[in-house]
């Protein structure tokens, strides 16, 4: 994480967020006053710029906030791994922003993105949210709705631990 | 709140998830064995089944996903008033829930409503996503994609309190 450290201190100088300073500013002014949760993190939903089909959530602490504002590049936090993360950096799998928005009381983020290679989920598919929950007379279980995935994670991310935790 | 409660009652015997038993069932298995945070909540992502816009950022509870599963209306659990909340109670802009997904770990869900309405954002816009951020070399502000609002929020909600926080 060398490289994202040293551009996050250079970052601190440059990008600023403002002080939430009343609801009238938060909701309906124009200045970027983001508001983190007690981990220091904000939720991020991603969606592809062209179908938009839903591909991602994630979250972001203030730092990968700022280099992704900076870079046009989506960085989130890890939090399996505790660290920012360059999203593709490893797969390849770039997530270029399009637009990026915020929402009225600014604690959460949408990022449009085109994504190089087509895939944005660890598992091998297009999206993660790949599956459908039904519900049959309350018998409720999940269909799958990507039936191939795009890539084999054991070939993209070699001997890299699942961030999945029970 | 006493009708979602006696309801909330009469679910819990009929809607149930399983355990989160491997990483495997979680990932490619189908059962819905969804992971709540430290308090209790998973993110709701909230899109509009015809547009595709992202409409809301939400949370839900075990009970508030077990109505919604069940009702096929979106019921979040509001942080603010720290009690379950049908969407659309107050507004009338209930969400019809076309299609519910669940991410790969399943720690977050996607679903894909029809608004009665049009409307799902408190201050009175269609998408509570309604700025986006723009950076100027480095220079950070907001610029506003919904010129409109939809509903005056003093008419449709009155005397309710404001649910963004500083």
């Amino acid at each position: 994480m060398l490289k994202e450290d040293s551009e996050v201190h250079e970052l601190n100088t440059k990008v600023l967020f403002s002080k939430r300073l009343s609801v009238e500013q938060v909701e309906e002014g124009n200045d970027l006053a983001p508001k983190f949760n007690g981990d220091g993190l904000i939720p991020v939903v991603t969606t592809d710029f062209e179908s938009g089909e839903l591909l991602m959530h994630g979250y972001m602490n203030d730092q990968s906030l700022k280099l992704s504002i900076k870079t046009n590049e989506m960085h989130y936090f890890s939090r399996s791994r505790n660290q920012i993360w360059h999203k593709g950096a490893t797969s390849g799998f770039i997530q270029k922003i399009q637009t990026l928005l915020i929402d009225d009381d600014q604690d959460a983020i949408w990022a449009r993105v085109k994504v190089a290679g087509g895939a944005s989920c660890h598992v091998g598919y297009r999206s993660c949210f790949y599956r459908e929950i039904k519900n049959n007379n309350q018998e409720v279980s999940l269909e799958f709705t990507e039936l191939e995935k795009v890539f084999d994670p054991e070939e993209v991310y070699p001997g890299v631990d699942n961030p999945t935790k029970l």
